[in-house]
């Protein structure tokens, strides 16, 4: 097995952890999360969503929350649009780089954005045109990569089709997103040695959910292949709209800790991981899916001696 | 990487799971656990323990569960022992296989038995021999193989120590425990290398739990560097008496979900397995750590579209 020095955590917990929450967060709330997550260490982070309000009124104040900033020069912020409407406000706010998000599945696009895949992706030309303009940076997520909920599996000539077109529009850096926690090792792994082999030009990013907790070992087969950049949403929230009661993204600090464990760097220190992921539970009201929360890192020795008991 | 075309999962449930549960199940109860695992297909399964009814009090019954069973020819029931009166009381039921188990780790050898790692394993001699006499085999696990929650990490040379001794008293079948859920994907794969290489008489079988959330990880390591044999819980139950509210065993449908997703085979009905960890769920009376019972699996398709909400 390969294992990479470094990987790159995209805090994406106050976009695709957020948009979930019935519980709406201030802006000082959401500033107080993404600046905690700066002082932890993440470089890249998804601030919110510019698409319209009644799609997700939770981050209807991204753009507040963007200028409510303290902007550090070595930090990423991104946000996701899906039309020119997005890009226009981002420019309006500042905002260096956006997202745009497309389906490979047919009928999630359709579920997504009442619209086809390829529909999808004609629009992102005045988009990407636009944004070039205004000196934005753009980068594309191609969700229900290794599968759709409707569809079920996803082969790869159906993704390079995708990006093919996001290519030709002059897209560089695409994230594969396990929209619904689909994915598994085997996949993921083939997917992105296709991908690294065939597109090498690209940046990469995966983008997975924990929905039937194979979160972790997928980042180790996409890191195998040679993938270093990774989203995950702080305390693990997100859920999956698509199966009640199910897990949300892969977890940030669950993420750091087995990276931290293995000798892997990622530039965040664990215990303010921790520390950001209980200041979001406390926020949002409710226990959430981070482990480090429930059970802390490997390394929290333990000095008393527990009941005896015959454990395995 | 390289995946296996099949694994064997051990079914550690009744054992392993049981033993931390507040609700002490009734020998009709186990009994039909055990039944209902093996007709999803499960080979080998742990049905409990000969160990001091005060040490485990829940699996008291073991040797009236055993004799409820109704046997199968091609299925491995085994018991875990912890010393010759142990092993004794294998031979009276007629248990054909005993696990024996000892900890690399000194501070937790004394806590689960207290006495040192050595003198376990010197124990260890006439438990085989009375065993051999009786013709019952044989195998070992051993604890905290991946860190100790004492200690921290347990190095290469440390568990070595204890295999070698091992092979002396005649062991061909050790397990590495990882017993409260610290192992990490490299140290898995570096350990699992190591020993298949050094020791390649050996039939090897890897235990972990999920307390850290790298459990379908470490399996995914385990195969990479050619284990096939892994114990697992049915509906993720066992916790982790160091931890209050942590996650328990690696669970046994999520790992049989991502296998059957990923072409390798266990030999379990995948539904089947559900339904059973729905009815560990039943009798116990609380939520446990299965995902697949939040989630089912990834090919339950969606018939109904949901609100529209933008996914990635």
């Amino acid at each position: 097995m390969k294992f990479p020095e470094f990987i790159n955590i995209c805090e994406v917990g106050p976009r695709d952890g957020l948009q979930n929450e019935a519980t709406i967060l201030s802006v000082e709330d959401k500033v107080e999360l993404i600046e905690r997550a700066v002082d932890a260490g993440y470089k890249t982070i998804e601030i919110g969503s510019l698409v319209h309000p009644k799609a997700i009124p939770s981050l209807a104040d991204t753009e507040e929350v963007f200028k409510r900033l303290k902007l550090h020069e070595d930090i990423e912020y991104r946000a996701l649009v899906t039309n020119l409407r997005g890009v226009q406000r981002a420019v309006n706010a500042g905002v260096q780089k956006v997202k745009l998000t497309v389906s490979a599945s047919e009928s999630h696009n359709l579920s997504n954005f009442n619209r086809s895949t390829m529909e999808t992706i004609d629009q992102f030309k005045a988009c990407i045109s636009f944004a070039s303009e205004n000196n934005i940076e753009v980068s594309a997520a191609i969700s229900t990569a290794f599968g759709c909920p409707f569809e079920g599996s996803i082969s790869i000539e159906r993704i390079e089709s995708v990006i093919e077109k996001l290519i030709e529009l002059g897209v560089n850096e695409i994230s594969l997103s396990d929209t619904t926690g689909m994915a598994n090792p085997r996949d993921v792994y083939e997917k992105c040695n296709y991908m690294i082999i065939h597109y090498p030009e690209i940046k990469w990013n995966l983008h997975f959910h924990n929905t039937r907790d194979m979160g972790l070992a997928n980042v180790l087969a996409a890191m195998n292949a040679g993938i270093v950049n990774f989203d995950a949403a702080f305390s693990g929230i997100g859920g999956c709209p698509y199966a009640p009661g199910a897990t949300g993204n892969l977890c940030s600090e669950d993420l750091v800790h087995m990276c931290e464990n293995m000798g892997i760097k990622t530039g965040v220190d664990i215990d303010k991981a921790i520390q950001l992921a209980k200041r979001v539970r406390e926020m949002i009201g409710h226990s959430t899916e981070s482990y480090m929360l429930r059970a802390g890192k490997s390394s929290d020795l333990i000095k008393e001696k527990p009941v005896r008991q015959i454990n395995e």
